[in-house]
């Protein structure tokens, strides 16, 4: 917990959910055609096609923050509209088409420019979508990039955040964990993967893994009925090579972009099957929607229980 | 003319319109549902109505160029979601729904941040525009503020930069010059103007004043066909109180965010009569487009013509 030393709150004091809930409370009751607002990975909202939901998501990137002055500039594009990509897959969703706002020093070589947005598009290319504007300015210190992304989504397979029900399978892709030495820059995001998913099986709830397990866990939660929890299992998180066998670093490092879903656990025998003819992507389960008062529950191997803290990355906290 | 001193030229070097140039190329040809990429003030898109397009733009705000460290927050948030408002009225079109990416840093007090939000959804709910978004990030020094909009159009309504014709008289609203005195931060988007000017007469060209307007009308002349030029009158530019009679601060002041747009002169007579009933924004006649080699001339009160170049603000090239 952090305490409150001053009367009047700082960005820090909140912390990043904290000031996205008073934000929320500004912007007031979304009109009719907003399905979800803040709060998910992306917006939905209705557009003039009856069958489908236009999904709208931004996302900054910050030097010294999401990368550093000296990582090739274009993986640094690559990541930047790969992040915004892994927020329409959470929902299930094809990208579209994308905006990009960038702050430059003056003193930039326009080839870190230039190879910045070579990896910007390759990205987008990579999985449909199209740039189709955008703007710069001038920074004195910080260079940044902000992709805004506008995708779609049949509205029979949309994925919320809060779908889960009792009883559900939880779900993960890929391997959790140690994503700063080098993944966090070079990832894939499921797109393809999710498409799939939504397509083939019942998908009750999905998010995609930005700030860590236990942190997209508790949003997940968050988002769900009062008293779903969620239960997983230390036994099974699958923990990537990088965390070298690390399993804090895969429940609470950020920035793996894996999806994380829950459906009914009678599907999952088939979808496991399906899944390993379809895909190289590891794909596991971790444990199960319960009835509970912990939002989140981590199993250990001796099965004892505990509450598991979202302890993943904010910027705000972070020191 | 700036001179490349480097083998490899910086940001600097090539300004803000030789990098958007660079980069246009390689974002490359768009596809078919792009009808504008890159190049007007928002990206234009085939949804899936039939009758209107989708308008796409992102523009970022950045503390220090943008706005100073002290000036009210609700101000700032304020002109964040207008200029992007006034990026929608230009192409004649209704905002939709906006994200909002801000950089913060950890000791920015909460207040300060609720006010910046107040301010981006008064200038929103304003315009029937509604913040469905948004993402935040820590930063280390200068705070900044992106929005991304979506609007729409009617395709038979929509005014693009390039559309001007032989003859047209060309109109501009409001008064110019001075903004930096503090309209730049309380500005009216003119949405209300253009879509009314939209379903009433046939304009050919539009565009805002967003970086004065001997830079906005060589944006117009390098939009529209090979052979136009654009003549304006010194005696006819509606110079405002904030620039004190100072013609130059009229002609190259950025920020003015007025309505700069083209139509047939035999609308005029009638465009300005009903103008005045309906609106009590000023109106000015400033000028007429011609076959001419130079793409901007101006015509002193002499009689006298010369071309007018683009002077107005450039981030990059601004010492």
């Amino acid at each position: 917990m952090k305490r409150l030393r001053k009367k009047h709150p700082a960005v820090r004091d909140l912390g990043e959910f904290g000031l996205i809930r008073e934000l929320r409370g500004i912007v007031g009751s979304s009109g009719n055609s907003v399905v979800v607002g803040i709060g998910d990975d992306c917006a939905v909202l209705r557009g003039d096609n009856p069958h489908k939901y236009l999904l709208y998501t931004c996302d900054p990137v910050v030097e010294g923050i999401h990368y550093r002055p000296t990582d090739p500039p274009r993986k640094v594009g690559w990541k930047t509209m790969a992040r915004n990509l892994s927020d329409i897959a959470a929902m299930g969703g094809v990208p579209r088409w994308a905006v990009v706002s960038i702050g430059l020093r003056r003193g930039t070589d326009v080839r870190w420019v230039k190879q910045l947005y070579a990896g910007l598009q390759a990205a987008a290319k990579a999985f449909g979508c199209q740039i189709v504007g955008g703007d710069t300015t001038r920074v004195r210190h910080e260079q940044f990039v902000v992709v805004a992304l506008v995708g779609e989504v049949e509205r029979s397979r949309i994925t919320l955040r809060g779908g889960a029900k009792v009883g559900d399978s939880i779900l993960v892709t890929g391997t959790l964990g140690g994503s700063l030495r080098g993944k966090h820059l070079s990832f894939t995001p499921r797109i393809c993967e999710a498409r799939w998913l939504v397509a083939h099986f019942p998908v009750h709830a999905m998010i995609d893994l930005s700030d860590g397990l236990s942190s997209d866990l508790h949003r997940m939660a968050e988002a769900s009925p009062r008293g779903i929890g969620f239960e997983i299992h230390a036994a099974e998180i699958p923990i990537s090579r990088a965390a070298r066998g690390n399993l804090s670093a895969a429940l609470h490092d950020g920035e793996d972009f894996e999806l994380l879903f829950t459906l009914d656990p009678r599907h999952v025998t088939a979808l496991r099957q399906k899944w390993a003819r379809r895909f190289r992507t590891e794909l596991t389960e971790i444990g199960r929607v319960v009835n509970s008062k912990h939002k989140v529950a981590l199993i250990q191997r001796d099965g004892s229980r505990q509450p598991l803290t979202a302890s993943g990355y904010d910027h705000f906290a972070a020191s």
